[in-house]
């Protein structure tokens, strides 16, 4: 918590938290973690994709890893915890770990991924995609919103993105990935428990609309007449909030809405929206996608207007490992929790060592109502003491297992 | 016709026609006006607002005043008829009494109001509202988007407020007022209609609505647990649409609707809109804004959202004089066309005048489906034909029963 405070210092915002790819502030963080981890007497580095990684070596130099993990980049505005948590829980664990002496038939690897939330080259996962063996090269010439590469900002700040490829794991030198992360809505919270275990990460679909009714006069068209865009999108709107509530982990979301250029004293010809359809698994969500796109037809032709629906992203959810769901399941029982299975709405590094290792996720309980990617983010030092005793619970259970 | 095209010349843009108060256009357009009154035998002038006056005069100089007028001013990429319909119909019926050397027993004012639209300094009215003596000398300190106040471009034009009271009519020395305006509107086109009488000018109530739910994660807020600023918008829209269907005159219309930085993967936690909902009549139009203000409540109660509802603007119906449009109609059917009567929509110079003396007004059918402040705006010459023999015949027939 206290280190949580420390690397909230460095921001690129005055008021506010901001702590994007390879900014000022991004390299303070790295250069404090690094140091956090040097003092816990792991053998550290900062990868040529700006992840500082700490190892605690097994003393089988050919033994496999278990990586701990999450990221220390934030959005802009953010709270102190999203990303963060997870690198100070393993590093507590960690120094708990160093501080028994106890020897792991596995080298416990601390990682503080570079890059998750593609803020700052609209791109998520820089960093776990290079330790995972996936970053796509042709990244490397995206923009920022000042005109500069990937390539030229990696340079600047003495990155070689020649040596990527090399950062990638093989399967076989995995035991197994596992991240804490803030939950980031209120499902813990509102169940009254510390944590909860990670059941699968939801897949997105995400579809741009455009709705072309006939612009008119407020006044002079009778509402028999009209072909209004924004009543179309509100139509829409209601039936992604009905169909969505239809299966547990099914969410959906119209986040932007406008029509363009509105007045007044004018029925709307257009209105744009963003769809965001996600489940846990990705047959319920593309049942809800099939039955949305058949709303947008049933719509368009009651109402004579056009409506457009573009897929601007599919990703497949990820289940997380059944194994380590259960060994997280029994250390979350002994910290006295009653074990709760959630699945995650919101995307996490973990999802890139999908099909690599075994990964699972433990969520800690999201404080003032589950508010996310917010200064008012916040949670309590006990249900971060409990995550931490969770995690060594599951790496001294897996150490004894494998 | 003719005329129509040549005033639609003179425009402030390039590739669109823009003739805004007091632009180098719009006094191109005042003085061709003017030239063709002076033509026709006109006792001409351009008074003080900026309005061009044409007087065929009673041999009887202590005889009151029929006013035939609408405004030469236009909405931004206007089309060519809005407004000046009614005064080339106005000039075509003098030009024809001149022609006969037909003599009436009140005087006949065609009036060019020089400002109706208010696109330079969002106010509308400025023409008819100083012949009507109602101009708001307040409005004189509005700045148009230049800084400029409305004094200033008055000065720069030779024009002197000082003089704007005595451009009043007295009530006594007025006979009516007769406006031909475009429809702006399909009805008459649906109903296969040159012509039609309006009966009333609807009255306006508009609102600005902040709907203020809370924001969250799009993929870790269960559709349950959310308070989606955009869904409870969505329903409002939905409502004003099937509530303003309940009354034949009765229109409602959310023009304007956003989710301010609204992002994808974020629940809406606030949403803006418009509110205009106009009737032909008062009580229709204030009992259908009482049922949308219950149902915001209704809407925030159940949605746990903020809604709060800001009126903008009330404006009052106005009634056409029945002795007015009975007149109209008889000439309308004398056309040949089946008397047909309509509320209008928009508001129009009419409106200024009522109190003041008896006003009528007749639509003409708007072609490409009704569009209207669209360069898309189209009438025929047979419908202006039709339009300019019931003003005709309505003025001589007003002329045999006074």
């Amino acid at each position: 918590m206290v280190l949580a405070d420390r690397l909230a210092h460095w921001s690129e915002a005055a008021d506010a938290l901001t702590c994007t790819y390879l900014s000022a502030a991004h390299r303070s963080v790295a250069a404090e973690i690094r140091g956090r981890m040097d003092e816990a007497g792991l053998a550290t580095k900062i990868d040529v994709a700006a992840n500082v990684v700490g190892r605690y070596a097994s003393d089988d130099p050919r033994a496999p890893t278990l990586i701990l993990a999450s990221h220390y980049d934030t959005v802009r505005n953010a709270g102190k915890y999203d990303g963060r948590l997870g690198v100070l829980v393993a590093l507590v664990v960690v120094e708990h770990l160093q501080r028994l002496g106890r020897k792991l038939p596995f080298h416990l690897e601390v990682i503080a991924f570079s890059e998750e939330e593609g803020v700052r080259f609209s791109s998520s996962f820089l960093g776990s995609s290079a330790v995972a063996g996936r970053f796509d090269p042709r990244l490397l010439e995206r923009r920022d919103a000042d005109g500069i590469t990937l390539a030229a900002a990696m340079a600047e700040a003495g990155l070689d993105p020649a040596g990527i490829p090399a950062l990638a794991r093989r399967r076989e030198e995995l035991v197994g990935y596992l991240e804490v992360h803030i939950e980031q809505g209120p499902v813990l919270l509102e169940a009254g428990l510390a944590v909860g275990i990670v059941s699968a990460i939801a897949g997105t679909v995400r579809c741009m609309v455009t709705i072309s009714g006939t612009a008119g006069h407020a006044g002079t068209v009778p509402m028999a007449r009209r072909h209004d865009a924004a009543a179309a999108a509100a139509e829409l709107v209601l039936y992604v909030e009905k169909r969505c509530a239809q299966a547990p982990t099914l969410v959906g979301t119209v986040g932007q809405l406008a029509v363009p250029n509105g007045a007044i004293n004018i029925i709307p010809g257009r209105c744009e929206l963003s769809l965001d359809i996600r489940a846990a698994d990705d047959s319920t969500r593309d049942a809800a996608v099939f039955d949305v796109m058949r709303e947008i037809g049933r719509i368009a032709e009651k109402r004579g207007v056009i409506i457009e629906s573009r897929e601007v992203q599919r990703t497949a959810a990820v289940r997380c490992s059944p194994r380590l769901q259960s060994v997280l399941a029994d250390a979350v029982a002994r910290a006295g929790v009653k074990p709760c299975y959630l699945p995650s709405g919101a995307g996490h590094d973990a999802m890139m060592f999908d099909g690599i290792t075994d990964i699972a996720m433990l969520f800690v309980r999201c404080g003032n109502g589950g508010v996310s990617h917010s200064p008012r983010e916040i949670i309590t030092a006990e249900d971060a003491d409990i995550a931490a005793r969770v995690i060594l619970d599951t790496v001294l259970r897996l150490a004894e297992t494998s």
